[in-house]
């Protein structure tokens, strides 16, 4: 029987964070795993992390993978592991991380019992863009239009075909569930139950007064024209893949045919709790 | 075979109401089917509707009732219709009136199709209050805590057991999808697409700024604790139904089990333009 | 000459508040002044407070008063000092006060200050209600159009004259400066610096959707005209003076002849640090 | 006695615009007066403007100005005239142009009281930005801190040395009383009434929830310090100066000692009015 590999994705310029994956390869190592560390990650840390293999995320990824530090950690791993098979456990390293559910004093009983599959495996449905017809990268969080140089922005919005409404402002956010307790949340948007799948469609700063965030179900699809006379603007998911644009465009979203799997050790726990936490720690 | 009966409810005091409500029963008769009037829309107009019978909407209600009028008389005919069997068409009389779809100048086809089953039936889910251990009407629309007196309600509500958060203001909305729309929005709550069956909780005024609306599963359990030292409410059902309270109190939110069963003529055509362009007529 | 008189007013029902109360006394008498008891504070306190004289603040209020307890005391007090004219210093008892700048640890000093003059003056403007015709008493937090019972209140809402909006919703907020904290706050409108002197409008739930809060002169005249078809509603003022009503009615606010004359010790070190430690002290 | 001169500044690409100036162009000149275009203007209707003279706006403006275009036309013209001493008419060519109050139908009647000085002199105060020590142009509308890239400004915000509270979102608004409806109001500043002279402060999409819109005094100093770990942005003025940062920088906002000359013909008629209704044409 082929061994079961375990891959290993760091922020990079984090001592935490290093610190912490230092200890998760010895912990695999000492329980007979065999240990992979990102390409990038690797590089990152030249000097620090040896003898261990290296993996390539864009290629060919282990069927479990750690990551950790921040949420745009986790944003960027998932947004690269194209298979949409690999099992991801998330390890917070540094002051925020919403999506990460593990922390640092429980490291090592946590990569026990992701060894030993004692998890809960969550699938988070992501949201496809398809932009002017070319397929993007599947968002977990939210895909955002957003003015480039604070011009207005003008966009038509349709829901499986039927006019929803016109904005004009700094543009948009579409989150899925998880997303909506980011950037959509800050912008106006409702905090969405997460044992629900939805679409949350918030509009940012619009001159149109009276208009307001929108839910969907996640499986229909959305239509977002840019208007002839908009603002130039661009097309940004997860806050990691952008693409600039000034040009009439049409972008649709549908639901992605790939959910990140994500192993879960307590995320239902208490999850009001940790939001409004977290909120109420920045001041 | 017994012959169908049709039952009438009119808005009182509304000459527009009484005029569509003669013409249908007119139709009606004309296509030989027996009609009933709603008891009190009878005696309401009572020198006008002649030559037909009534019925008791609280106690035998006739399996299809044309109502007539605005928002309020539909919410407080599906009220008393306790059986949950009645079919309902609404017929929109007066100026507002979002919930119901039939307008004045199609009334002679659209009563002629609700005769030959020619409609699509909706189901919408409501929600079951329990307020001190006694169950109330169920609400179609919404159920709202409300200051009696403009001192300081003050809650703490769960879903499923988990705390949410607390709030101190004017009180909550609980709204179903066709809720939000209404006084949710007003408060602040997202709009929901009518495709999907929701609870939407919004906070009224709360003192704790960084609240926000949460939108949950349909079938779960809302708790509302009301606090020893809150200050007097109401408990408002769908705005016809209300009780007044001081003490500290338990509201359990959960799913009715009788649905309101009503037949839409064209409903889905346009619901976004619909809303709006009524929301935008208010000035 | 005379001898300078010093009033006190207590909070009822508070262990916190008498106890500061009698050390206040104490030190005032230490200091041979002449200490009166208002006349339902000293009866709220009955075998408690002794010695002292007691005074009716509807008639003939000294010129210095210590106002101990929270907002809702200090609101209470300066609403029945009708003549304008005392000197009001204000020590926080409870949890809550905003509007009270001593705090219990330094009541000596404060105290000690008082007696000798060494505090900032600061005048507040109050606005003055004219409701049908009759004049009110003068708010110094905000004067609030309420429903009575969940219905539709209806206004429309001229400054000096000219139209500013319509509200169908649950009523109105005008605040001074010094309310735009308090209700105002939560109901959507702005935070306005202590340094000025100004109305806010503030819209509760509208129907109409495009609406926001306004500001305005502080010298100008405010009219808010209920409309026939209104829902009953409450005219609250500083939360103290209620007045019920379902008539179609006239509300004109218009700057008040008698401001609040406050010995401030403290009041502009720190204001925002203040409210905002305030604020997220809820939860 | 020397001849008052008449500078004519135009909307570029604009037949609408083009075709007011040549009119105002013939009745001043029937009216014996001397008019000057602005160079750019010219050089943009090279072949449609003739028999005029030019002016060089930025260094010997003429003492009475007409503008013809849009809100953007104005503030351009203003922000360019540095003297502060011409006195600004509007003219409203297109759709939109909240700033300008004299309409396409009525300019004979206009321009000739601008000749004869039948208008109401309105002075607008701007807001001078010393960005890193450097001072930039006065702002009529608005002084905007906004991401350049969607990641997250962080901010630390003083008035008159008070720490006010840090924002950590898409940036900021400080907006003067004629900015209030303009971009602060889509990102949920109040409206301040025209006869006051104010700053707002308006975050954008913050994550600190609990912020909220500030109304300040416009003689104090607002400092914004943009905090070490902030993503880059852009300071834009007016909508028409922009300087993009990355680094750490400081922001001081303080009183611009040259306020704006507008003649204005009917400005005060129907403030709120004229505001809603070009909001809700917006759909």
């Amino acid at each position: 029987m082929q061994q079961e590999k375990y891959g290993i994705v760091v922020k990079p310029n984090s001592n935490n964070a290093i610190d912490i994956a230092l200890r998760v390869i010895n912990i695999l190592k000492k329980n007979k795993k065999e240990v992979l560390v990102e390409k990038e990650s690797k590089e990152n840390y030249n000097n620090i992390i040896k003898d261990v293999g290296e993996f390539n995320i864009d290629n060919n990824p282990p069927e479990k993978i750690i990551v950790i530090g921040g949420d745009g950690t986790l944003l960027r791993t998932v947004m690269r592991e194209k298979t949409g098979n690999s099992i991801i456990m998330a390890i917070r390293a540094g002051k925020r991380g919403f999506l990460l559910d593990v922390e640092e004093y429980e490291i090592e009983n946590r990569v026990y019992d992701f060894i030993n599959n004692k998890y809960t495996l969550i699938e988070y449905p992501r949201l496809q863009s398809i932009f002017n017809g070319e397929r993007k990268s599947c968002a977990m969080n939210d895909i955002v239009i957003f003015t480039a140089d604070g011009s207005l922005v003008k966009l038509e919005i349709f829901y499986n075909k039927d006019r929803v409404y016109g904005v004009d402002g700094d543009g948009i956010v579409i989150s899925t569930t998880v997303g909506s307790t980011a950037y959509s949340l800050s912008a106006g948007g409702p905090i969405v139950d997460p044992r629900l799948n939805l679409i949350i469609l918030t509009p940012l700063n619009p001159v149109q007064l009276h208009i307001r965030p929108v839910v969907f179900p996640i499986n229909g699809i959305l239509d977002i024209n840019v208007k002839e006379d908009s603002g130039e603007y661009y097309l940004n998911i997860d806050g990691q893949e952008k693409v600039y644009s000034k040009s009439r465009s049409s972008l649709r979203i549908e639901l992605c045919d790939k959910p990140v799997k994500i192993a879960r050790f307590r995320w239902w726990e208490n999850y009001y709790e940790r939001l409004f936490s977290r909120l109420l720690s920045y001041w």
